[in-house]
């Protein structure tokens, strides 16, 4: 069986391979620039896995599933125009880098070529992983909207943050874990359950990621701390401590809300003491552990051996103690 | 056999069917605004015509064929976007009326959408006609990213420019047509034919499309004339103007570049002086004809009888004529 790191090398050994570099140089090298930039390569390793779990030979597929990470970037590449944010993995962003236009139009080109990858899966599953990616593009899209739209709302529910972060960040999870068992012409009670776990992992790692926004090393993070903190992001924490405060607290919470001060840091200190007093960190911690007990359940379901499950169990378990 | 007017009503009633309208709301509502303003719906027309020039049902296929007008509108969202343009149809375009978040994210998802409604189309041809597609939306961010960057560059030589709206106009006419002839499973050498027809009508209309800009009437253009010569597109116009050009014209071409004087029609009627004093509009007009002859070969080539193709010929006669 393919261990993590294999599935890994194969992914990082394909993307080298990956050439964007047509005529005109301009729309291509902000691509290769972004996919150069790293991360944890966390969808095609999983889709990889994935494919492997249910008994295919992933070396098959690496470059169509190299489809989800190309897809992937382009989200960021998008958001980080939307967001007006600065840095990515300790590097200018795009539209930084360039300017506005190029990151649009990049972007454009980025989820064509993602559609371009994914087609080179063989014929018998095209119509259904094409369908399935699709779907999950789009829901993709409304998830960020959604995540633009709380930035000025103030009525946003625990329920709606959570429903944001499933279509922003773990329905892409999901379907490269279930593009991977299509791959493998796992049977359907399977796929549901392989999509159902990256759907708890996706909401796990998503409350990891406002966590670390708060609670990160900046060593490590590759982003600046605090930066959901300073556009007002509705995250776990905030609506938590939006909704639980007490008078004072509120107050405070009130007075920060659309500020900038000259020094960020005095905001950030500011809403985060809020979190300590009102012992965020641990509500989102046992949240987080919610769904992995339930990603969890979702493996035990699988009509494959336990044994060949278990090291997406202990990937789960890293992705929840990781550092960036 | 279908005429161009039962074309334009399948389309037109089938797009009355696409809904868009999902949550969240302000995603979707940009892409059932843009559908509406109009527009001559050219792309769907001309592959369902091709469909039934080559025996095929079209009828069959209206709701696959309107994605390639679903991904004319989304180059449509996202160009006025980069070109910073206000108007469409006469009316404000997307980033105008919403903002510049929700026109880049809009467009994506109409992007996302355009492929959605392309996979519906038979399996016999999903993986031929997906490709075809991928080609040329890649061709078209290429053809976009050509016209940018021409707009701040002097070397910009005719074949450059006729590169450039080959790959921003050209392709999808082209793709959409060739699309429709895989529909109806028409043979490689018609399939050939039939794009390169395509191709030929599309340097046609962009040059039509250019002089309209300077030539057209305000009334029926649906945008504001001179808007090409304000922003120093490198028009086929500017371009041989710049090259022929005697030493006053020359100093009156490099008076303006990069200049927008308070009154814009100053600079939109010295450089169509410069035009007519030059007959730019007879050059333009007899290139055009260049394209149309060689359009009207392709037609001939095709192994269908040519009465079948007659209505096509009428079409591209029409296009020529056009004032909008």
């Amino acid at each position: 069986m393919l261990t993590f790191n294999m599935a890994l090398k194969l992914v990082q050994d394909e993307l080298k391979n990956l050439h964007f570099e047509q005529s005109p140089h301009s729309l291509f090298e902000p691509i290769e620039y972004i996919l150069s930039l790293g991360g944890k390569r966390l969808r095609p390793v999983l889709s990889l896995l994935s494919c492997d779990l249910f008994g295919a030979d992933p070396s098959l597929y690496v470059r169509p599933i190299l489809g989800f990470e190309v897809f992937h970037n382009f989200t960021l590449l998008h958001d980080d125009l939307m967001d007006k944010a600065s840095m990515r993995r300790n590097q200018p962003t795009v539209h930084k880098k360039w300017n506005n236009n190029t990151a649009i139009l990049s972007g454009d080109a980025m989820l064509i070529a993602a559609y371009q990858l994914i087609a080179e899966v063989p014929d018998f599953c095209t119509k259904e992983i094409n369908a399935l990616f699709s779907k999950t593009a789009m829901e993709i899209c409304a998830g960020q909207q959604y995540d633009m739209e709380f930035e000025n709302r103030l009525d946003v529910t625990e329920a709606d943050y959570l429903e944001m972060i499933r279509l922003k960040t773990a329905v892409l999870l999901a379907c490269a874990l279930q593009a991977g068992a299509l791959l493998a012409k796992a049977c359907p009670k399977d796929q549901a359950s392989i999509y159902q776990f990256g759907i708890n992992i996706g909401m796990a790692f998503q409350l990891q990621d406002d966590l670390l926004d708060v609670y990160g090393d900046p060593e490590t993070f590759g982003k600046n701390i605090g930066g959901d903190i300073l556009c007002d992001k509705k995250t776990f924490l905030y609506i938590k401590a939006y909704k639980g405060a007490n008078t004072t607290q509120k107050a405070e919470l009130d007075k920060w809300l659309g500020f900038s001060p000259k020094d960020p840091n005095q905001k950030i200190s500011a809403i985060t003491q809020i979190y300590n007093e009102m012992d965020l960190k641990k509500e989102t911690e046992q949240l987080m552990n919610t769904y992995y007990q339930k990603a969890m359940s979702c493996l035990n379901e699988l009509t494959v051996p336990a044994e060949r499950s278990n090291l997406l169990r202990k990937i789960a378990q890293n992705l929840l103690n990781r550092h960036s």
